[in-house]
This record gives C-alpha cells, structure tokens and sequence, in this order.
C-alpha cells in the first residue's frame, strides 16, 4: 500500500557513511548537491520540484545517499525542538510523493541532531559522526543514534461504522483516527487497545496492521491498524479529544473525496490517516 | 498471535501519572508494593514468580500501574547505558509470560531515565514527572518521553526456504531472522526491504507484517515480518553478519523442537524471531 512520505528513491549506502574518507570526496565531487531549505521548509524550484544546491564549504551537513549514483547531503542547521510547521502542509498537499520522502528524511535528522546536542547519560556536548546518522559523546563516548517514535494509528470498527475523533487544534471539521505513541513494554496491538481505552473508552480485539509510513513532525513511525470494538458507547478523554464520532463508510467515502455536506473533513492525502480510512472505507 | 513480553495484565492508569498528589496517595497506601530487583535483572520469589516489596521510603521510583486495584511500582535504580544482562536470559526462559512483561516494562523505563538524566537540547539536568513516565529540563523546560525504538526483524522467503542470519556473539549453532532499527524517512516495509538488501544483498518485495513484541535491552519495539525473495545468492555485509543460510520448513521445525541433528539452534521462546519462525514453518 503507498503511503506518504515514502519512496525516496535513494540508496541511503549504510556502507559510506563510517567511511569519512570516502565520505569527503564525495561531498566535494561535482555532482554532489545539498538539498535547499528555508528554516525546515523546503524551498522549492520553477518546477516545484525540491531545490538542490552545489555544495558550499565546510558547513555541518547529512550525508542523506546516492540517487543515480549522485551524493545527495541536507544541511545540519540549527532548530528549535518541537516546532510545528502547519505552513508545511500546503507545500506538501502538491509535492511529489517521493520529494516528500526525501524532505521528510532531511527534517526528522535535522530535528533529531538538534534535540541531542547534549549526551543525556552525561551532559557533555556530542559531536556528529557517521555521516550526520550518529552523535557521539565528547565526554563518555556513548554514541546515539537517529531513531524514530513509533505511533499506533487506528480505526475501531463498530457494525460498519467507524471511530474518528478531534483534537482542538484540528482545522474546522477535520476528524481523523485516533493515534498515540506505543509505551515501553507494549506490543502494536496492546497500544492500540490501550489507547482507544483511555481516549474513547472503547475496548477492542482483533488488531489487524494495515500499513504504515514515517512523520516527520518530528520523527514518528505511524503504524496504521484496524479493531474491532466490543460497543460503540463513547466515553471521552477531554484532555485528548475535543470531539469522538462513528461514521459510515458512506461518510468516510464522501469526506475523502471532499464532497459538499460530507460528515466530517478528512486528513490530507499525506497523513497515513488517510491512507487508513480509504483502506477501511474501500 | 501471542508474543514474548506482553500480556503484563496492568492497568497502566495513564490519567493518573499527572496526578501528584494521587500517586502519593497510592504509594503511601498499604496494598502498594515496588518491584525487587537485583541490579536491572529481577528477583523471584520462593514460587517462581516476581518478587514484590512493601514500599520503601523516598526513593525515586516509576508507577507500572495498578493490578486488581493494587499500586505497582518500580525502584528508579542507577544503571549505566547499554548494559547488557545475557545472565537474565536462562531466568526469562522459565518466567511466566506476565512477570516478564512486568519486569521487561521496567527494566526498559530504567535504563531509559538514566540515559535521559540530562537534556539532549541544552545540557541541563532533568526531574522525574509524570509518574516516571517523563522527565522534564530544569534548564529550558523541554519534556523528554519514554520511547521505543522501531526495530524489523524478517524472514526473506525463497521457493520454500527461510534466510537465516548468525551475528557473531550469539551462542554456538545459533542462527535466527536478520533485524534492524527503522531510520527516520523509512517504512517499516522500506526498512524490511534495505536491512535484508544491506546485510545479505537480498532483493525482496510483498513484505508482509506477522506480529510485534517489546524487547527490554533496552527498549526496542520489536515489528515481525515476511518478504518474498527475488533470488537467493546471498552477498553477506561481514561487519553486521558471520554467516547466513537458507533453510526449508523441515528444518525450522525441528531446530525450534530442539531435535539433535537439527541444522540450527533456534532463538529463544520469548524472542519475537522465534514466534516468527513458527509462524512461518507452520
């Protein structure tokens, strides 16, 4: 199943990057480029396609790997943790998929380095290493590594209807399916279950995967699932959700084609919720 | 499908992490117990089972949630990162399922806060909140989540044969499915699909999910699944590999059997790569 911010389409060559030798001429090579960015945004060219540039110097940058053989690097610039970019997403809502892919790639890294500048077993500063997907620190020489924050994404089914809620912060009308992230010491299926339970107050068996696709806001990767509920009484957490509803797959089908009087807004088609509710509403 | 470290039973009453006052309610309350470690491994009591304390005093401590109404915590010990603890291996092996996900909760939270005393972003020390289940920077106020880092572990499949990977610290004859931490910008199926390319050169495609487990060294999430092989001429990366081997359904069943004569020792029954093995030789 396509899900956004996939198909990158590089060859990310795990190999080059202990190889800082080898690493360097590729960087001064002539076709190295470095992807363009404003702020974590990408700045896209005439044709709306991401822009690239030559290499400029001595900055600190991410090797992100090899597209037809071309060095492909995205700078390692400075970030506050935890911004959100909603500007992004109408950006997004046209770019090419595996653009997306390759952005996405560049911001979670980018995000990532900023939030572990510092070792947190010791406090020392950490420096790059293995091409921009490693840190190591200066002080106890723990090295840390890019990971991402797995996040269960579902649908709880109820006699053909299907479980969708709203956070405050949603654009107006916007529902979509209820997520949060997997805990320490639970598997995909305990998290979903545990999270309708908590959210919607929906008890659920019969967790089945769907498909799934990284967030790079900052660094998830969401796991899209279906369950099935024991009942349909909703019993809010008002801390989460503004909002729970049960649609129809009529209603789901008339909201992701943005038909006029849908029941609800649906995700944009990059969200992996959208993705999900197509897949149950097919 | 079950799988090791899971079904831990508790009721991990998220909605009252933030509840200061309530948490000490139930800590200083007389059905409270802490959990009995020694040093990150567990304690078991005279019957096998996980050992439980009467509360001690101010020690740090993480709240695992409430069983029957009962409080459960763990002590907030000092360990250094990385620890491994091969030694709790032959202990799992005859746990019940419930204390080992019990304990594989904690042991992954621990090690988790002391790699997480400082802030990541500014260097500063971070407090305990939430119960245990954050912390949050004395200096720029960031709040720092207890993750679990996305890991795929995979059968790549060829005309009836299973490949099999042994890394160099395993046991002798021990063989079992190749792994791999999911990297910021990737799918899970993505991720499948470069691990099984990088270590073993092998191509594959219709990746297909089985089942997922938490993994408490120290805290990975641990995402079973099958891909189909397009070849089977393997091309192994020796840094990550000693060796790799093709086996059919016959010989996967009798090396999970423990048959003499079998072509491999399988891993362990609360490792996620042997549900997937039975999974797939079933």
């Amino acid at each position: 199943m396509k899900t956004g911010f996939t198909g990158a389409g590089l060859d990310r060559a795990d190999h080059l990057r202990l190889d800082e030798a080898r690493l360097a001429e590729l960087a001064a090579s002539f076709e190295a480029r470095i992807l363009r960015l404003g702020g974590l945004d990408p700045e896209l060219d005439e044709d709306g396609r991401l822009g690239w540039d030559p290499m400029a110097g001595a900055e600190e940058r991410i090797f992100l790997g090899l597209r037809d053989g071309m060095p492909l690097f995205a700078p390692l610039i400075r970030a506050e943790p935890g911004q959100r970019a909603w500007s992004v997403f109408a950006l997004l809502d046209r770019m090419a998929a595996e653009d997306s892919a390759v952005w996405g790639t560049a911001r979670s890294l980018i995000e990532w380095h900023n939030r572990h500048l510092f070792c947190g077993a010791c406090g020392s500063s950490t420096k790059v290493f293995r091409g921009g997907w490693g840190r190591r620190c200066a002080g106890c020489g723990l090295e840390h590594f890019p990971r991402v924050d797995p996040v269960v994404i579902m649908i709880a089914e109820h006699e053909g209807r299907a479980l969708l809620g709203r956070q405050p912060q949603y654009p107006a009308g916007r529902y979509s399916a209820l997520a949060g992230f997997v805990e320490p010491g639970e598997s995909i299926e305990e998290a979903v279950a545990r999270e309708l339970g908590e959210e919607a107050g929906i008890a659920v068996s019969d967790v089945r995967y769907v498909a799934s696709q990284p967030w790079p806001f900052p660094g998830q990767l969401m796991i899209a699932c279906t369950a099935t509920a024991a009942g349909d009484e909703i019993r809010l957490d008002t801390n989460e959700l503004e909002d729970a509803i049960w649609v129809d797959r009529e209603g789901v089908r008339a909201a992701l084609a943005g038909v006029p009087g849908a029941p609800f807004v649906g995700p944009p088609h990059f969200a992996i919720a959208h993705t999900l509710l197509r897949h149950w509403a097919a």
